[in-house]
């Protein structure tokens, strides 16, 4: 654990050795793929827990790229991304961020919930957006021109109630955006069924659930439950807690604090396994 | 001390070497070992002082893991967590953080309070809760991949009121929840008694004024009394102190700076123990 | 990747290869070659993607000149532009910012997005945008002389509705200045058929969608669509892409996420594709 | 001054030599004993200068303990209390900090003016004041387990109006209190006449004083005088200053900047000095 | 580029080599020059772009003094303008700052725009500024007497509507100030014909136009055309460029980016060419 | 300049060398010796320019003590005053900042304008001011007994309207206070006559209009002129100046900008030298 690792891939450890299982919900793999071949970047937009990031691995693994993926925040600056001088036993060594990582060796960099992230982070990727395709390395006097298989993917979720943070017009326009929403019920079911090895039935009643929950986003609830929610009570269930008590402690109390709602979910968990 | 310690066990200081006592109110104790079978995250609700450390001390006795706790608050950063590099007589060194450790070697990390933390605090561990169980480490190019051992476990209390600090759906969506409150009274005087050692005609006293300065929570006081109080309280008296007076000490004046409230706490003493 | 580079021409990389494309609309050209006869500054105004950046590139390339640009952040300090004292395996080592490395060897520095820099930021190149023409380094106690071929461009969007970012009188008042639009129609599509390869037919009807779009600004969007996003739409088609899923994915998506204005981006897409 | 200073005995500095002279006002001495005996953490209330820390002085006195202080403000943070590392001539070295040292080695730890700290500073001495009484130094990977006669002592004065400062539920709940009052009037006028060896006469004349102005507190006066004030005067009259010039110099100038307070004060030095 | 300069007239690029033109528009010489035989500072008031910084210039010339000039800004620290520690290949080395490196060698200090710079770098100045003429090196126990040659100037303007950054009164109290307006008419006439090497009758023109855009200042518009902008237009036209055009380009878009300003301004430019 | 001085008497630099001419206005002086028999701080109030810091240097001068003077501002830290670690060729060495070096010696220590500090700069002197003088140092774990001759002074001008900057109550009750008012006018005009060497009919010339300017405080303006302005504009007339342009230049334009006060101020300057 005393120096940084030394790979002659520098990308080996973003390399994916299985395929991710993605249930594709429109023609999003072939509009992605559209986007790929044009290096376009690309925007997903969706709620929570619903699939955009399933979805960026199966495409790096159709694409065979490596993906590097930063969850964004406010506190990621441009020089966590882009890279910084580290002092080292024999001087000064450079160190490449992800963002640099991935363009200079070709990988597709997902920055996650770009909205969180501070206004340098996002406008440090303007020049790696357009026609140039160059990322500025001030700091080393560097201009690197991207590796041809290089593409950026961000995702955010504009669903919040009034949310503050937005994307400049000036970043937006560089990206071409998918939308995502929750699956269809039947393929939502599938997708619970399969990833947390359970019976359609019960999946079938977790979908139900799931939607009277959405039925009350923007009624004090921020968000309905996500697929993953449903995932993980099921996975409950598959456990041995009972389906009512798995719903409680994987959707009810996760979604919300308000003793109201609590009231209200709890009913909609009654409805749903009745 | 004047070397980092080297260990052959790197987790031997969270092991936990006699059985913390913890007596249940519900079937809280099955719920945490469904979770952690599938080795998703818990995340603990609850007023001050009620057991929540106490109880993830026990889960992680009855589950044989050691338990890295950390005390969130706004100062705390995603470095302090992550770990970062230090500068050694050999040249810098890479430091693991209290969740890389966990997650590297095994462990249950706790983070205590963690709605007092930054967002960045809180998005970091965002690509450990789901299906990846991966820590990006950007600062040394690591993808850690979690030890099949390793669970996140995280706590906060939803009862002040105004509070302007909330986690965000995208975090809260990723966890099960339990819920806890104050234990019913017979419980409580149990813990009282043997935490403190004392008789149980005291212990049922204090639990008594306990529930009275519960009901004036939200009429001016933040929270009621917790048990940890009433075991302060009675290990006072245990040493000699009247038992008015050991309120006084223990509960009373630590609950408030306002003289009306005061006054109408020294009114449930004496009505307590009368 | 252990140490900087070293080239006998510090502006190798800043050189452009081969002539930028770019259709003028209007005397543009002969004004900023005037400017650039005196040496003056430029400010560039004009809104996102309407070809601002493409216009200096080609200019930099008539004018025979390296361009050096910066795309402007509120994270980016005066010590970002100037430089600083990097430590080495040798010492400390002053690293030339981009905007020194411009004014010391004679390029075109080109500061994008001017605005959304700090005022810090502003402030240093007072003393570079009049008859001075230098540039103190306060931090190595260096008197630098602009070289004679230095020039200094900035841009920025003056049309974001509510912006409370301006530059100060004592700064602007330093400039001459270009104002930039969207080209006339057929400019446009002439610009989207020849950057994307497509016929003229469909570049029109892009056109007709963007104007469309622009119509809408100011009443909800912030901007409409740019003749960057036509590219990208057109580029999609080329690859396959039915016409009006492509102006989904490239221009509606990217503009907005508001439900109603998408509603009435679908239909513009409709009317211009009927 | 150019090292560290390397002691046999780390809180030879911290130990007082005689014992500091403070008398009695209730039954403080014997309630602080018994919340020593179980080591439970101590919050002092009160106002100005009313003998909080000598108070504590006392007890460190009385209890054989090393005493540490530390006056808390809005930048001490975490790390100042905990330690760090420091870059030493043989590489880093680790540098305990105050609460740590008194953890380790067995003192008093008191930190004088809680309030005025950040969240984290106080955050951090959790776990010192549950049962678990550990210290973790995150920074060199060690679960610091407190030395038995380890105690934690916390002061702040409740009375400023307006005041938004504030403990947070979950760390008052870990303490338990003593609440501190002026010394009745002739423990007061002991007091000045010991502490400035004056006559009690004089000394009385002062407490009436202080009374005065105690009760215009609250009517555009923060605090009303502190006994250390009256000290402070009675020396100066012990040096030659005649009573009123030393009241107005000891008592009304440093109490209020405002013309009408000043008048007022002014009228009760004449009372108390007729 | 490896290390500082070494030399041996400390100030050797601050001297100006060649006299700066200036037309005097009163008794301005006068005035500086009384200010100066007592070595007091000077506080020189007035709008963009109206000579301010020539004046300094040709009066350092007068009176054979180097003139070191700081720009400040908001990020100007009392470190950047004192100096600091550096390390360097033989550990670490003093680095005077501009102020004090004039301060010690006996040159004319020139802060631009001082209300722009934070508070801290205004009282750093308090203790140069009075009879004492010392300035504390905190940093290194250093307590420099400026040397007999040393002044201080600042400039701002005064002007801004809405302006909320002020001098405090006990700085501008340790200054005597000098007002600077624009220049009247035939004189302004003179100065643009003198510096872009123009006819008396474009001059004259461009006066007029400048006169009618600073009757518009404070209807909307922050500050009316400088001198400045009259010099940039001249040279255009000088360049070939048409005087109408020539005026929209250096006058009208640079002072602002108001649709029905502008278009006041080129009816002012009609008006003016007519 | 390229190492920290080293010199046997580590005050050396802040002994003065010759009397500070100093006229009293009432017993400030012997109120300051009392103070200082008894070492107890001492805060001195009163308006910009007044006399202040002339003063506590002649205190210094009869009390044979040397004088370190901090100006106090928004960035001034408790390790500015306290010391800190620098890095040298042989490693780390401590640097006692201008409090420690005072305290440690026995120097007077005057901090100017403390309001202006930060709250951590004030209560770092918390246990310099109280009966324990001494200064805890923690990043060295020094406990610092102060020299007995030591003595701690502050100053700040509680005049300015609608200043939201104060001392806190446990800051102010720890001092002595000493009020400052501009002289008697008679004192005054000897003040200007001695300082800028003028005859005394000019110097009460300058006295009355101080007088009228300071009718007009709180009327728009600050604070009046102070005595250093009276002083000002004697010398510029001594020079040859006319007195009523040094009035302008020494008095009216430092004084304001608003074009009403300076009317007024102009019309003040008539009536003193009618």
């Amino acid at each position: 654990m005393s120096a940084l690792p030394i790979t002659h891939d520098p990308l080996a450890q973003w390399r994916q050795h299985s395929e991710p299982w993605y249930l594709p919900v429109g023609d999003e793999v072939a509009s992605f793929e559209a986007a790929y071949a044009l290096r376009l970047p690309v925007l997903l937009k969706g709620p929570t827990g619903c699939g955009k990031t399933r979805f960026v691995e199966h495409m790096a693994w159709r694409l065979r790229r490596p993906l590097v993926t930063v969850s964004c925040h406010e506190d990621l600056t441009a020089g966590d991304l882009v890279g910084r001088w580290l002092l080292d036993a024999e001087g000064t060594r450079w160190h490449d961020g992800p963002l640099t990582l991935a363009a200079r060796h070709g990988a597709i960099c997902y920055l996650d919930e770009i909205v969180e992230a501070r206004p340098d982070t996002t406008v440090v990727m303007h020049p790696l957006t357009d026609s140039r395709r160059v990322l500025p390395l001030e700091k080393r006097n560097e201009l690197l021109h991207a590796h041809p298989d290089f593409q950026l993917v961000v995702s955010y979720n504009p669903g919040y109630q009034g949310m503050h943070k937005q994307l400049k017009p000036s970043t937006r326009q560089r990206f071409t955006a998918l939308e995502f929403g929750y699956p269809a019920p039947d393929a939502e079911a599938r997708i619970v069924a399969h990833e947390a090895g359970v019976e359609p039935a019960l999946a079938a009643q977790l979908v139900a659930l799931a939607q009277r929950t959405r039925r009350l986003a923007g009624e004090g609830l921020d968000e309905g439950a996500s697929t993953r929610m449903l995932v993980h009570a099921a996975g409950l269930v598959r456990g041995g807690v009972a389906p009512r008590a798995a719903c409680l402690q994987a959707v009810v109390l996760p979604l919300t604090d308000d003793p109201e709602l609590i009231e209200a979910l709890r009913a909609a968990v009654e409805a749903s396994f009745a």
